[in-house]
């Protein structure tokens, strides 16, 4: 049960969220003398705030690229990285559904970085130390190259003088219906790949390499050749 | 105001969902004289359908790539496509926020067009038929890439024996935050960018273009000139 934890870093965009939900669930927040100082700084600057941070509680993170080893010198640390994508302009209910990656060295530490993933509303999951290259190139690629697709699939939109806003329920969609892939390279339809192709390269040739090696990369989990999809 | 409607193709995807939903609101489907037939068949079938369907009332279809002129030789016609992923294990709620595409030729076909989007629950535009290619590329890089993207991203994570799952409620967090763009690539970090192509090329090399093309890509929109990705 954790009572008490000191925030560094409070009014950032995941330590407001983070301060926020845990107010809410009763934990004190400006204690002497914390169970938890939790560092909700970037990335850069963990280990001059773990450097400047007294001995004795335990010392957290909530990166999910930094290895622990930026806590140094305590030992009595963990992480726990929200996978999630946090905004200023909403508040605690932003946790609410999300995962949360709980890295520790030791049973005791991975005890305590999942009660706290549990108490911010996360779903905790063990995430090794060292496999946090993957996971953060992962977990960037589906958030930050989202932002990109949506760029690229909006300009299109505008192209044919239609809201871009009109894929946003149409994402969700994807989503909620479990990833399932159809469309014309699902079926095998090149002719309408070759009709995106045309329009693309007169209307905005700037995408047509994304469009290319996204098509490809769409063929094979669709299970079919990539040499099928037209030039 | 839309009194009946004979829809072909009740038991698809789409049709399915939208049969359900003009049932709601007390549209009759099976009189024997509709205002319109609704074709909700797959693309290269509509021109037989349309070809089987008696002169008189309005006929439409629900495609976001046919032509009017798929219609032909109707000409009380337009088209009303619902920008969505359909699922049958969903019911007609999956109508709900989405937006749909009217196109239709006249003042008259629009108006019909508007009307039927509006009952179905949908937020309607307008659409030229000549633009639609344009926007059936867009739609498709949205909807089918995002799959592409998942699984890429997915794969990390099963690479970190994280449960790709961990995604999901990430990539709602960035559609709900407004397609914010974060991450290394925005703030110039190529550290960590590094680091993913290195994870990348030793776990998963087959994603390395896909990255790179994405990275790219990203860079431009965050502003960046896209020679500064390292490769």
């Amino acid at each position: 049960m954790i009572k008490s934890v000191h925030i560094v870093g409070a009014r950032g965009r995941v330590g407001s969220a983070v301060s926020a939900r845990l107010a809410e669930r009763g934990v004190e927040l400006d204690s002497a003398e914390p169970d938890i100082v939790l560092l909700c700084v970037p990335d850069r600057a963990i280990p001059e705030a773990a450097g400047a941070t007294a001995r004795g509680p335990w010392v957290a993170h909530v990166s999910g690229a930094t290895p622990l080893a930026a806590l140094d010198p305590h030992t009595r640390r963990f992480s726990v990285h929200p996978l999630q994508s946090f905004s200023k302009a909403l508040g605690p209910e932003q946790l609410d559904g999300a995962w949360g990656a709980v890295t520790a060295e030791a049973p005791e530490a991975r005890e305590v970085g999942r009660s706290l993933a549990e108490t911010l509303g996360l779903r905790p999951f063990e995430l090794a130390d060292d496999a946090r290259a993957a996971y953060h190139a992962g977990a960037s690629m589906a958030s930050n190259y989202l932002v990109t697709l949506r760029a690229a699939a909006g300009s299109l939109l505008e192209a044919a003088s239609a809201p871009p806003e009109a894929l946003d329920p149409l994402i969700r969609g994807v989503v909620e219906t479990g990833f399932e892939l159809t469309g014309p390279i699902a079926r095998g339809d090149w002719e309408t790949v070759e009709r995106h192709l045309r329009v693309i390269r007169e209307e905005r040739p700037e995408l047509e390499e994304l469009y290319l090696v996204l098509a490809a990369a769409t063929a094979r989990v669709a299970g079919r050749d990539p040499a099928e999809v037209p030039a």
